[in-house]
Protein backbone atom coordinates (compact mmCIF):
# COMPACT_ATOMS: atom_id res chain seq x y z
CA UNK A 1 0.00 0.00 0.00
CA UNK A 2 1.32 3.45 -0.46
CA UNK A 3 3.59 5.15 1.32
CA UNK A 4 3.83 9.02 2.10
CA UNK A 5 6.94 10.91 3.09
CA UNK A 6 7.38 14.38 4.61
CA UNK A 7 10.36 15.77 5.17
CA UNK A 8 13.43 17.77 3.53
CA UNK A 9 14.50 17.88 -0.20
CA UNK A 10 17.93 19.83 0.00
CA UNK A 11 21.26 20.39 -2.08
CA UNK A 12 24.12 19.17 -0.09
CA UNK A 13 27.48 20.07 -0.50
CA UNK A 14 29.64 17.11 0.96
CA UNK A 15 33.17 16.21 1.47
CA UNK A 16 34.27 12.89 2.73
CA UNK A 17 38.40 10.95 2.27
CA UNK A 18 37.03 9.88 -0.89
CA UNK A 19 36.42 13.97 -2.38
CA UNK A 20 34.15 16.45 -2.31
CA UNK A 21 30.87 16.94 -4.33
CA UNK A 22 28.76 19.96 -4.57
CA UNK A 23 24.27 20.52 -4.89
CA UNK A 24 23.98 16.89 -4.45
CA UNK A 25 20.17 15.87 -4.78
CA UNK A 26 20.12 15.03 -1.06
CA UNK A 27 17.39 15.80 2.07
CA UNK A 28 15.86 13.36 4.56
CA UNK A 29 12.71 12.88 2.35
CA UNK A 30 14.26 12.44 -0.72
CA UNK A 31 17.07 9.63 0.21
CA UNK A 32 13.50 7.61 2.06
CA UNK A 33 11.87 8.15 -1.12
CA UNK A 34 14.89 6.36 -3.16
CA UNK A 35 14.88 3.97 -1.03
CA UNK A 36 11.18 3.25 -0.26
CA UNK A 37 10.47 3.44 -4.19
CA UNK A 38 11.99 -0.29 -4.30
CA UNK A 39 9.37 -1.73 -2.80
CA UNK A 40 5.91 0.18 -2.55
CA UNK A 41 4.01 3.77 -4.23
CA UNK A 42 5.93 6.37 -2.62
CA UNK A 43 4.64 9.83 -2.41
CA UNK A 44 7.31 12.77 -1.40
CA UNK A 45 5.71 15.57 0.43
CA UNK A 46 7.83 18.97 0.73
CA UNK A 47 9.20 22.21 -0.45
CA UNK A 48 12.06 23.04 -2.80
CA UNK A 49 13.28 26.50 -3.60
CA UNK A 50 13.37 28.47 -7.25
CA UNK A 51 16.57 27.46 -7.71
CA UNK A 52 16.11 23.35 -7.39
CA UNK A 53 17.30 21.88 -10.87
CA UNK A 54 14.68 20.89 -12.93
CA UNK A 55 16.47 17.82 -13.80
CA UNK A 56 16.28 16.27 -10.20
CA UNK A 57 12.90 16.40 -10.78
CA UNK A 58 12.58 14.75 -13.83
CA UNK A 59 14.97 12.32 -12.10
CA UNK A 60 12.59 11.91 -8.87
CA UNK A 61 9.64 11.27 -11.41
CA UNK A 62 11.71 9.15 -13.44
CA UNK A 63 12.35 6.78 -10.05
CA UNK A 64 8.30 6.81 -10.05
CA UNK A 65 8.07 8.77 -6.92
CA UNK A 66 4.69 10.93 -7.04
CA UNK A 67 5.79 14.62 -6.49
CA UNK A 68 2.21 15.52 -6.67
CA UNK A 69 2.88 17.21 -2.93
CA UNK A 70 6.74 18.87 -3.70
CA UNK A 71 5.99 22.60 -3.52
CA UNK A 72 7.94 25.20 -4.91
CA UNK A 73 8.59 27.85 -2.33
CA UNK A 74 10.19 32.11 -2.76
CA UNK A 75 13.60 31.38 -1.78
CA UNK A 76 16.42 29.03 -2.32
CA UNK A 77 16.47 25.25 -1.58
CA UNK A 78 17.44 24.02 1.51
CA UNK A 79 21.22 23.12 2.08
CA UNK A 80 23.48 21.38 3.89
CA UNK A 81 27.23 21.61 3.56
CA UNK A 82 28.84 19.14 5.51
CA UNK A 83 31.88 16.56 6.21
CA UNK A 84 33.39 13.22 7.16
CA UNK A 85 36.34 12.64 8.35
CA UNK A 86 38.17 9.65 8.12
CA UNK A 87 38.73 8.84 11.34
CA UNK A 88 34.63 8.47 12.52
CA UNK A 89 32.89 8.05 9.18
CA UNK A 90 29.70 7.73 11.60
CA UNK A 91 29.49 11.11 12.38
CA UNK A 92 28.74 14.47 10.28
CA UNK A 93 30.24 17.47 10.82
CA UNK A 94 27.79 20.24 10.12
CA UNK A 95 30.08 23.26 8.45
CA UNK A 96 27.15 25.38 7.14
CA UNK A 97 22.87 25.42 7.04
CA UNK A 98 21.18 27.24 5.06
CA UNK A 99 17.20 26.70 5.76
CA UNK A 100 15.72 28.49 2.75
CA UNK A 101 12.49 27.76 2.11
CA UNK A 102 11.99 25.40 4.68
CA UNK A 103 11.93 28.60 6.99
CA UNK A 104 8.39 29.07 7.46
CA UNK A 105 7.22 26.30 4.76
CA UNK A 106 4.09 25.06 6.00
CA UNK A 107 3.53 20.96 5.06
CA UNK A 108 1.25 20.37 2.11
CA UNK A 109 -0.81 17.61 1.79
CA UNK A 110 -2.84 17.05 -1.98
CA UNK A 111 -6.20 15.68 -1.10
CA UNK A 112 -5.88 12.59 -3.06
CA UNK A 113 -2.81 11.65 -0.97
CA UNK A 114 -4.27 12.53 2.44
CA UNK A 115 -5.72 8.63 2.90
CA UNK A 116 -2.37 6.94 2.42
CA UNK A 117 -2.16 4.73 5.27
CA UNK A 118 1.67 4.77 5.56
CA UNK A 119 2.93 7.91 6.95
CA UNK A 120 6.61 8.63 7.60
CA UNK A 121 7.91 11.62 9.19
CA UNK A 122 11.31 12.03 8.15
CA UNK A 123 13.88 14.56 9.56
CA UNK A 124 12.63 17.70 9.59
CA UNK A 125 11.18 20.53 12.36
CA UNK A 126 9.04 18.52 14.58
CA UNK A 127 6.02 20.85 14.53
CA UNK A 128 5.96 21.14 10.32
CA UNK A 129 6.07 16.82 11.15
CA UNK A 130 3.18 17.71 13.58
CA UNK A 131 1.25 20.01 10.92
CA UNK A 132 1.79 17.47 8.53
CA UNK A 133 0.29 14.15 10.31
CA UNK A 134 -2.85 16.41 11.46
CA UNK A 135 -3.74 16.74 7.74
CA UNK A 136 -3.39 12.88 7.26
CA UNK A 137 -7.07 11.03 7.80
CA UNK A 138 -6.51 8.16 9.78
CA UNK A 139 -3.16 6.29 8.66
CA UNK A 140 -2.64 2.85 9.80
CA UNK A 141 1.13 3.37 10.20
CA UNK A 142 3.40 6.30 10.78
CA UNK A 143 6.79 6.28 11.30
CA UNK A 144 8.96 8.91 13.01
CA UNK A 145 12.61 10.34 12.39
CA UNK A 146 14.06 13.34 14.18
CA UNK A 147 18.02 14.21 14.63
CA UNK A 148 19.98 15.81 17.41
CA UNK A 149 18.93 19.37 16.97
CA UNK A 150 15.58 18.95 17.29
CA UNK A 151 16.13 17.11 21.10
CA UNK A 152 17.75 20.05 22.29
CA UNK A 153 15.64 22.99 20.96
CA UNK A 154 12.33 21.25 20.10
CA UNK A 155 12.04 17.93 22.51
CA UNK A 156 8.57 19.25 24.02
CA UNK A 157 7.66 19.52 20.43
CA UNK A 158 9.06 15.82 19.65
CA UNK A 159 8.03 13.97 23.15
CA UNK A 160 4.57 14.92 21.49
CA UNK A 161 4.70 14.05 18.40
CA UNK A 162 6.48 10.43 19.62
CA UNK A 163 2.87 9.45 21.29
CA UNK A 164 0.97 9.63 18.45
CA UNK A 165 3.51 7.70 16.03
CA UNK A 166 3.67 3.38 15.82
CA UNK A 167 7.37 4.06 14.73
CA UNK A 168 10.53 5.55 16.14
CA UNK A 169 13.92 5.46 14.64
CA UNK A 170 16.88 6.82 15.94
CA UNK A 171 21.04 6.59 15.95
CA UNK A 172 22.41 5.43 18.86
CA UNK A 173 24.00 8.76 19.99
CA UNK A 174 20.19 10.20 19.24
CA UNK A 175 18.21 7.38 21.57
CA UNK A 176 21.04 8.27 24.28
CA UNK A 177 20.26 12.23 24.02
CA UNK A 178 16.50 11.60 24.01
CA UNK A 179 16.35 9.41 26.85
CA UNK A 180 19.70 9.98 29.38
CA UNK A 181 20.78 6.57 28.81
CA UNK A 182 24.08 5.19 27.69
CA UNK A 183 23.16 1.27 27.63
CA UNK A 184 21.05 1.14 24.34
CA UNK A 185 18.75 -1.56 25.83
CA UNK A 186 17.62 0.91 28.15
CA UNK A 187 17.43 3.65 25.59
CA UNK A 188 15.16 1.51 23.22
CA UNK A 189 13.29 0.76 26.74
CA UNK A 190 12.90 4.27 27.66
CA UNK A 191 11.89 5.28 24.10
CA UNK A 192 9.34 3.02 24.11
CA UNK A 193 7.81 4.40 26.91
CA UNK A 194 7.30 7.40 25.34
CA UNK A 195 5.03 6.21 23.01
CA UNK A 196 6.15 4.48 20.10
CA UNK A 197 5.68 0.69 20.32
CA UNK A 198 8.06 -0.17 17.38
CA UNK A 199 11.99 0.94 18.01
CA UNK A 200 14.78 0.89 15.71
CA UNK A 201 18.21 2.21 17.09
CA UNK A 202 20.58 2.65 13.99
CA UNK A 203 24.61 2.10 15.12
CA UNK A 204 25.65 2.76 11.41
CA UNK A 205 28.63 0.37 10.96
CA UNK A 206 27.59 -1.57 14.02
CA UNK A 207 24.33 -2.40 12.64
CA UNK A 208 20.82 -1.95 14.14
CA UNK A 209 18.73 -2.31 17.25
CA UNK A 210 15.00 -3.54 17.49
CA UNK A 211 12.66 -3.24 20.42
CA UNK A 212 9.01 -3.76 20.86
CA UNK A 213 7.04 -5.22 24.16
CA UNK A 214 6.79 -8.38 22.48
CA UNK A 215 10.57 -8.79 20.58
CA UNK A 216 13.72 -7.31 20.73
CA UNK A 217 16.67 -8.58 17.96
CA UNK A 218 20.02 -6.94 16.50
CA UNK A 219 21.48 -7.12 13.45
CA UNK A 220 25.12 -6.43 12.29
CA UNK A 221 25.13 -4.24 9.48
CA UNK A 222 26.31 -5.26 5.94
CA UNK A 223 30.26 -5.26 6.31
CA UNK A 224 30.79 -2.14 3.78
CA UNK A 225 34.75 -1.88 3.21
CA UNK A 226 34.56 1.36 1.16
CA UNK A 227 32.60 4.17 2.79
CA UNK A 228 32.18 6.95 0.32
CA UNK A 229 29.76 9.12 1.79
CA UNK A 230 27.24 8.03 4.32
CA UNK A 231 24.96 11.30 4.02
CA UNK A 232 21.29 9.80 3.67
CA UNK A 233 22.10 6.03 4.83
CA UNK A 234 19.97 6.65 7.46
CA UNK A 235 16.69 8.02 6.02
CA UNK A 236 17.58 5.30 3.26
CA UNK A 237 17.67 2.87 5.97
CA UNK A 238 14.27 4.47 7.01
CA UNK A 239 12.90 4.07 3.48
CA UNK A 240 13.80 0.19 3.13
CA UNK A 241 12.05 -0.50 6.88
CA UNK A 242 9.06 1.68 5.66
CA UNK A 243 8.81 0.65 2.51
CA UNK A 244 8.67 -2.92 2.98
CA UNK A 245 6.22 -2.58 6.08
CA UNK A 246 3.86 -0.21 3.53
CA UNK A 247 3.91 -3.42 1.07
CA UNK A 248 3.36 -6.25 3.76
CA UNK A 249 0.29 -7.69 4.72
CA UNK A 250 0.41 -7.34 8.27
CA UNK A 251 3.21 -6.46 10.57
CA UNK A 252 4.22 -9.83 12.24
CA UNK A 253 7.02 -10.15 14.05
CA UNK A 254 8.74 -12.21 10.80
CA UNK A 255 7.89 -8.88 8.52
CA UNK A 256 9.61 -6.38 11.61
CA UNK A 257 12.73 -8.71 10.98
CA UNK A 258 12.53 -8.58 7.33
CA UNK A 259 11.71 -5.36 7.21
CA UNK A 260 15.06 -4.56 8.93
CA UNK A 261 17.49 -6.22 7.16
CA UNK A 262 15.91 -4.94 3.92
CA UNK A 263 16.58 -1.42 6.01
CA UNK A 264 19.75 -2.51 6.68
CA UNK A 265 20.73 -3.46 3.30
CA UNK A 266 19.42 -0.37 0.88
CA UNK A 267 21.70 1.64 3.53
CA UNK A 268 24.51 -0.23 3.03
CA UNK A 269 24.45 0.50 -0.64
CA UNK A 270 23.72 4.26 -0.12
CA UNK A 271 27.31 4.37 1.43
CA UNK A 272 29.16 3.67 -1.00
CA UNK A 273 28.80 6.69 -2.75
CA UNK A 274 28.59 9.98 -3.24
CA UNK A 275 24.61 11.45 -2.80
CA UNK A 276 22.18 9.19 -4.73
CA UNK A 277 25.31 7.55 -7.23
CA UNK A 278 24.53 4.42 -5.53
CA UNK A 279 20.57 4.59 -4.49
CA UNK A 280 19.41 5.71 -7.93
CA UNK A 281 20.00 2.83 -10.06
CA UNK A 282 19.12 -0.09 -7.37
CA UNK A 283 16.63 -2.76 -8.16
CA UNK A 284 14.77 -5.28 -5.88
CA UNK A 285 16.92 -7.67 -7.68
CA UNK A 286 20.54 -6.82 -6.78
CA UNK A 287 19.20 -5.35 -3.23
CA UNK A 288 18.15 -9.70 -2.61
CA UNK A 289 21.32 -10.81 -4.28
CA UNK A 290 23.07 -8.53 -0.91
CA UNK A 291 20.47 -9.65 1.25
CA UNK A 292 21.63 -13.20 0.57
CA UNK A 293 25.46 -12.35 1.24
CA UNK A 294 24.46 -10.22 3.99
CA UNK A 295 22.63 -14.00 4.88
CA UNK A 296 25.88 -15.61 4.55
CA UNK A 297 27.57 -13.23 6.98
CA UNK A 298 25.04 -12.63 9.75
CA UNK A 299 23.38 -15.92 9.71
CA UNK A 300 24.29 -18.88 12.09
CA UNK B 1 41.35 -31.69 24.31
CA UNK B 2 42.98 -30.04 26.52
CA UNK B 3 44.20 -26.14 26.31
CA UNK B 4 46.94 -24.11 27.70
CA UNK B 5 46.25 -20.51 28.57
CA UNK B 6 49.70 -18.24 29.67
CA UNK B 7 49.13 -14.69 30.37
CA UNK B 8 48.27 -12.64 34.01
CA UNK B 9 46.93 -13.56 37.40
CA UNK B 10 46.11 -10.05 39.43
CA UNK B 11 44.38 -8.91 42.01
CA UNK B 12 41.83 -6.16 40.77
CA UNK B 13 40.62 -2.83 42.32
CA UNK B 14 37.65 -1.48 39.87
CA UNK B 15 34.94 1.21 40.21
CA UNK B 16 32.06 1.17 37.99
CA UNK B 17 28.55 3.05 38.49
CA UNK B 18 27.66 -0.13 40.14
CA UNK B 19 29.73 -0.25 42.80
CA UNK B 20 33.58 -0.45 44.14
CA UNK B 21 35.64 -3.63 44.72
CA UNK B 22 38.99 -4.36 46.07
CA UNK B 23 41.50 -7.44 45.58
CA UNK B 24 39.01 -9.47 42.98
CA UNK B 25 40.67 -12.17 41.64
CA UNK B 26 41.08 -10.95 37.89
CA UNK B 27 44.01 -11.03 35.23
CA UNK B 28 43.72 -12.55 31.62
CA UNK B 29 44.71 -16.03 32.34
CA UNK B 30 42.24 -15.82 35.48
CA UNK B 31 38.92 -14.94 33.15
CA UNK B 32 40.13 -16.76 29.90
CA UNK B 33 40.16 -19.99 32.03
CA UNK B 34 36.97 -19.76 34.17
CA UNK B 35 35.34 -19.55 30.76
CA UNK B 36 37.27 -22.13 29.03
CA UNK B 37 36.75 -24.77 31.89
CA UNK B 38 33.49 -25.09 30.80
CA UNK B 39 34.46 -26.60 27.51
CA UNK B 40 37.40 -28.24 27.98
CA UNK B 41 40.54 -28.96 30.36
CA UNK B 42 42.11 -25.79 31.14
CA UNK B 43 46.26 -25.25 31.87
CA UNK B 44 46.64 -21.87 33.90
CA UNK B 45 50.12 -20.81 33.33
CA UNK B 46 51.42 -18.02 35.06
CA UNK B 47 52.93 -16.56 38.44
CA UNK B 48 51.65 -14.90 41.53
CA UNK B 49 53.24 -13.29 44.24
CA UNK B 50 53.36 -14.15 47.92
CA UNK B 51 50.42 -12.09 48.67
CA UNK B 52 48.08 -14.18 46.70
CA UNK B 53 44.86 -15.21 48.86
CA UNK B 54 45.14 -18.81 49.34
CA UNK B 55 41.20 -19.30 48.77
CA UNK B 56 41.78 -18.07 45.32
CA UNK B 57 43.78 -20.93 44.84
CA UNK B 58 41.52 -23.62 46.08
CA UNK B 59 38.70 -21.45 43.85
CA UNK B 60 40.59 -21.89 40.53
CA UNK B 61 41.66 -25.80 41.89
CA UNK B 62 37.74 -26.29 42.65
CA UNK B 63 36.58 -25.10 39.52
CA UNK B 64 38.74 -28.04 37.45
CA UNK B 65 41.67 -25.62 36.28
CA UNK B 66 45.00 -27.41 36.47
CA UNK B 67 47.48 -25.13 38.16
CA UNK B 68 50.77 -27.39 37.90
CA UNK B 69 52.18 -24.69 36.35
CA UNK B 70 51.10 -21.68 37.97
CA UNK B 71 53.93 -20.14 40.25
CA UNK B 72 54.63 -18.14 42.93
CA UNK B 73 57.50 -15.58 42.91
CA UNK B 74 59.18 -13.17 45.04
CA UNK B 75 57.17 -10.08 45.91
CA UNK B 76 53.55 -9.41 45.27
CA UNK B 77 51.00 -10.00 42.99
CA UNK B 78 50.26 -8.30 40.01
CA UNK B 79 47.86 -5.61 40.54
CA UNK B 80 45.30 -3.49 38.49
CA UNK B 81 43.20 -0.76 39.79
CA UNK B 82 40.99 0.71 36.83
CA UNK B 83 37.32 2.36 36.66
CA UNK B 84 34.65 2.48 33.94
CA UNK B 85 32.38 5.58 33.54
CA UNK B 86 28.79 5.08 32.96
CA UNK B 87 28.94 7.13 29.60
CA UNK B 88 31.43 4.79 27.73
CA UNK B 89 31.23 0.86 29.20
CA UNK B 90 33.38 -0.07 26.90
CA UNK B 91 36.27 1.59 27.55
CA UNK B 92 38.67 0.99 31.02
CA UNK B 93 40.44 3.98 32.46
CA UNK B 94 43.63 2.69 34.21
CA UNK B 95 44.19 4.43 37.69
CA UNK B 96 47.51 2.67 38.54
CA UNK B 97 49.01 -0.77 37.80
CA UNK B 98 51.79 -2.62 39.77
CA UNK B 99 53.52 -5.35 38.25
CA UNK B 100 55.06 -6.75 41.01
CA UNK B 101 56.35 -10.38 40.17
CA UNK B 102 55.46 -9.91 36.27
CA UNK B 103 58.26 -8.00 35.75
CA UNK B 104 60.89 -10.47 35.45
CA UNK B 105 58.84 -13.61 36.19
CA UNK B 106 59.92 -15.59 33.12
CA UNK B 107 57.20 -17.95 31.42
CA UNK B 108 57.19 -21.82 33.07
CA UNK B 109 55.76 -24.68 31.68
CA UNK B 110 55.62 -28.17 33.26
CA UNK B 111 56.88 -31.33 31.44
CA UNK B 112 53.44 -32.55 31.05
CA UNK B 113 52.12 -30.00 29.75
CA UNK B 114 54.21 -29.05 26.68
CA UNK B 115 52.44 -30.84 24.25
CA UNK B 116 49.21 -29.21 24.81
CA UNK B 117 47.95 -29.14 21.10
CA UNK B 118 46.02 -25.63 22.40
CA UNK B 119 47.96 -22.71 23.36
CA UNK B 120 46.46 -19.18 24.24
CA UNK B 121 48.41 -16.61 24.59
CA UNK B 122 46.55 -14.28 26.58
CA UNK B 123 47.53 -10.42 27.35
CA UNK B 124 50.84 -10.20 28.65
CA UNK B 125 54.17 -8.64 27.23
CA UNK B 126 54.73 -10.25 24.24
CA UNK B 127 58.34 -11.38 24.78
CA UNK B 128 56.76 -13.36 27.66
CA UNK B 129 54.00 -14.55 25.36
CA UNK B 130 57.23 -15.58 22.83
CA UNK B 131 58.95 -17.16 25.30
CA UNK B 132 56.16 -19.80 26.66
CA UNK B 133 55.57 -20.57 22.95
CA UNK B 134 59.14 -21.64 22.19
CA UNK B 135 58.87 -24.11 25.40
CA UNK B 136 55.86 -25.77 23.85
CA UNK B 137 55.80 -28.72 21.40
CA UNK B 138 54.08 -27.84 18.14
CA UNK B 139 51.14 -26.94 19.52
CA UNK B 140 47.86 -27.42 16.30
CA UNK B 141 45.95 -23.82 17.43
CA UNK B 142 47.76 -20.88 18.78
CA UNK B 143 45.73 -18.08 19.58
CA UNK B 144 47.11 -14.36 21.00
CA UNK B 145 45.42 -11.83 22.37
CA UNK B 146 47.26 -8.38 23.36
CA UNK B 147 46.58 -4.64 24.45
CA UNK B 148 47.42 -1.40 23.37
CA UNK B 149 50.24 -0.64 25.80
CA UNK B 150 52.03 -3.39 24.08
CA UNK B 151 51.32 -2.24 20.14
CA UNK B 152 52.85 1.04 21.65
CA UNK B 153 55.37 -0.03 23.46
CA UNK B 154 56.50 -3.60 21.68
CA UNK B 155 54.72 -3.45 18.42
CA UNK B 156 57.94 -5.36 17.02
CA UNK B 157 57.67 -7.98 19.27
CA UNK B 158 54.14 -8.82 18.59
CA UNK B 159 54.20 -8.73 14.88
CA UNK B 160 57.02 -11.13 15.14
CA UNK B 161 54.62 -13.31 17.38
CA UNK B 162 51.55 -12.70 14.90
CA UNK B 163 53.42 -14.77 12.34
CA UNK B 164 53.26 -17.42 14.45
CA UNK B 165 50.02 -18.13 15.54
CA UNK B 166 46.69 -19.40 14.30
CA UNK B 167 43.97 -17.14 15.61
CA UNK B 168 44.48 -13.43 16.64
CA UNK B 169 41.42 -11.39 19.38
CA UNK B 170 41.61 -7.98 19.42
CA UNK B 171 39.46 -5.18 20.04
CA UNK B 172 38.16 -2.55 17.75
CA UNK B 173 40.70 -0.11 18.79
CA UNK B 174 43.75 -2.59 18.69
CA UNK B 175 42.78 -3.92 15.20
CA UNK B 176 42.87 -0.14 14.32
CA UNK B 177 45.62 0.73 16.14
CA UNK B 178 48.08 -1.83 14.53
CA UNK B 179 46.74 -1.18 11.09
CA UNK B 180 45.89 2.53 10.94
CA UNK B 181 43.11 1.17 9.23
CA UNK B 182 39.76 2.85 10.79
CA UNK B 183 37.21 0.66 8.66
CA UNK B 184 37.13 -2.57 10.75
CA UNK B 185 36.71 -4.46 7.55
CA UNK B 186 39.70 -3.41 5.92
CA UNK B 187 41.78 -3.62 9.52
CA UNK B 188 40.57 -7.21 9.52
CA UNK B 189 42.04 -8.02 6.28
CA UNK B 190 45.59 -6.13 7.18
CA UNK B 191 45.60 -8.36 10.47
CA UNK B 192 45.31 -10.99 8.14
CA UNK B 193 48.08 -10.12 6.11
CA UNK B 194 50.32 -9.68 9.49
CA UNK B 195 49.91 -13.57 9.54
CA UNK B 196 47.11 -15.11 11.53
CA UNK B 197 44.29 -16.75 9.51
CA UNK B 198 41.85 -16.23 11.79
CA UNK B 199 41.34 -13.06 12.78
CA UNK B 200 39.07 -12.30 15.27
CA UNK B 201 37.54 -8.24 16.41
CA UNK B 202 35.31 -7.89 19.68
CA UNK B 203 33.58 -4.84 19.65
CA UNK B 204 32.33 -5.15 22.44
CA UNK B 205 28.65 -4.24 23.10
CA UNK B 206 28.40 -3.85 19.28
CA UNK B 207 29.32 -7.50 18.97
CA UNK B 208 32.35 -9.07 17.12
CA UNK B 209 33.79 -9.12 13.31
CA UNK B 210 35.28 -12.52 12.19
CA UNK B 211 37.99 -13.10 9.20
CA UNK B 212 39.53 -15.72 7.13
CA UNK B 213 40.13 -16.26 3.43
CA UNK B 214 37.46 -18.42 3.48
CA UNK B 215 34.62 -16.76 5.78
CA UNK B 216 33.99 -13.99 7.26
CA UNK B 217 30.79 -13.12 9.79
CA UNK B 218 29.05 -10.66 12.09
CA UNK B 219 27.13 -10.78 15.38
CA UNK B 220 25.62 -8.45 17.46
CA UNK B 221 26.61 -8.41 21.50
CA UNK B 222 23.89 -10.20 23.54
CA UNK B 223 21.63 -7.60 24.88
CA UNK B 224 22.96 -6.98 28.13
CA UNK B 225 20.93 -4.71 29.89
CA UNK B 226 22.96 -4.29 33.34
CA UNK B 227 26.65 -3.65 32.93
CA UNK B 228 28.47 -3.94 36.40
CA UNK B 229 31.50 -5.03 35.62
CA UNK B 230 33.43 -5.27 31.99
CA UNK B 231 36.63 -6.23 33.83
CA UNK B 232 37.44 -9.80 32.14
CA UNK B 233 34.88 -9.63 28.86
CA UNK B 234 37.42 -9.92 26.50
CA UNK B 235 39.22 -12.63 28.14
CA UNK B 236 35.94 -14.44 29.09
CA UNK B 237 35.17 -14.33 25.19
CA UNK B 238 38.08 -15.41 24.16
CA UNK B 239 37.75 -18.10 26.57
CA UNK B 240 34.57 -19.21 25.48
CA UNK B 241 36.30 -19.45 21.86
CA UNK B 242 39.53 -21.64 22.50
CA UNK B 243 37.98 -23.41 25.14
CA UNK B 244 35.18 -24.59 22.27
CA UNK B 245 37.29 -24.70 19.32
CA UNK B 246 39.84 -26.84 21.46
CA UNK B 247 36.74 -29.39 22.81
CA UNK B 248 35.63 -29.56 18.74
CA UNK B 249 36.79 -32.09 16.78
CA UNK B 250 37.65 -30.40 13.57
CA UNK B 251 37.85 -26.54 12.54
CA UNK B 252 35.34 -26.10 10.05
CA UNK B 253 33.25 -22.89 9.37
CA UNK B 254 30.28 -23.91 10.97
CA UNK B 255 32.40 -24.81 14.36
CA UNK B 256 34.11 -21.56 13.92
CA UNK B 257 30.68 -19.62 13.80
CA UNK B 258 29.46 -21.76 16.81
CA UNK B 259 32.62 -20.68 18.67
CA UNK B 260 32.25 -17.29 17.91
CA UNK B 261 28.33 -17.91 19.78
CA UNK B 262 29.80 -19.36 22.93
CA UNK B 263 32.44 -16.67 23.27
CA UNK B 264 29.70 -13.95 22.69
CA UNK B 265 27.69 -15.51 25.24
CA UNK B 266 30.41 -15.93 28.12
CA UNK B 267 31.47 -12.63 27.82
CA UNK B 268 27.99 -11.71 28.31
CA UNK B 269 27.92 -13.43 31.44
CA UNK B 270 31.09 -11.63 32.52
CA UNK B 271 29.57 -7.85 32.44
CA UNK B 272 26.61 -8.63 34.18
CA UNK B 273 28.39 -8.75 37.74
CA UNK B 274 32.37 -7.56 39.41
CA UNK B 275 35.11 -9.98 38.65
CA UNK B 276 34.11 -13.29 38.57
CA UNK B 277 31.12 -12.84 40.39
CA UNK B 278 29.07 -14.12 37.27
CA UNK B 279 31.38 -16.76 35.42
CA UNK B 280 32.39 -18.51 38.49
CA UNK B 281 28.67 -20.33 38.89
CA UNK B 282 28.25 -20.46 35.42
CA UNK B 283 27.60 -24.21 33.93
CA UNK B 284 27.47 -25.26 30.49
CA UNK B 285 23.59 -25.38 30.54
CA UNK B 286 22.70 -21.99 31.87
CA UNK B 287 25.56 -20.97 28.85
CA UNK B 288 23.15 -23.03 26.19
CA UNK B 289 20.13 -21.17 28.02
CA UNK B 290 21.49 -18.34 27.41
CA UNK B 291 22.29 -19.25 23.62
CA UNK B 292 19.34 -19.85 23.37
CA UNK B 293 17.53 -16.51 24.13
CA UNK B 294 20.39 -14.86 21.86
CA UNK B 295 19.35 -16.89 19.08
CA UNK B 296 15.80 -15.44 18.95
CA UNK B 297 17.70 -12.12 19.33
CA UNK B 298 19.99 -12.51 16.01
CA UNK B 299 18.58 -15.03 14.19
CA UNK B 300 16.59 -14.15 11.19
Amino acid sequence: MSLLVYGTVALDDVKTPSGKRKNLLGGSAAHFSMSARLFTKVHLTGIIGRDFPRQHLAFLKRKGIDLSSLVEGPGKTFHWDGEYKAKDMNTALTLATELGVLAGGDPYVADHQKHSPNVFLANIDPDMQMGLLKMMRRPKLIGLDSMNLWINIKKPSLLKLMKKVNLFVANDGEARAITGESNLVKAAKALRRLGPPLIVIKKGEHGVLFYSDKLMFGFPAYPVEKVVDPTGAGDTFAGGLMGYLSAAKRLSLATLKKAVLYATTTASFNVEGFGMTTTAPLTLKKVNARLKTFNAFAAF
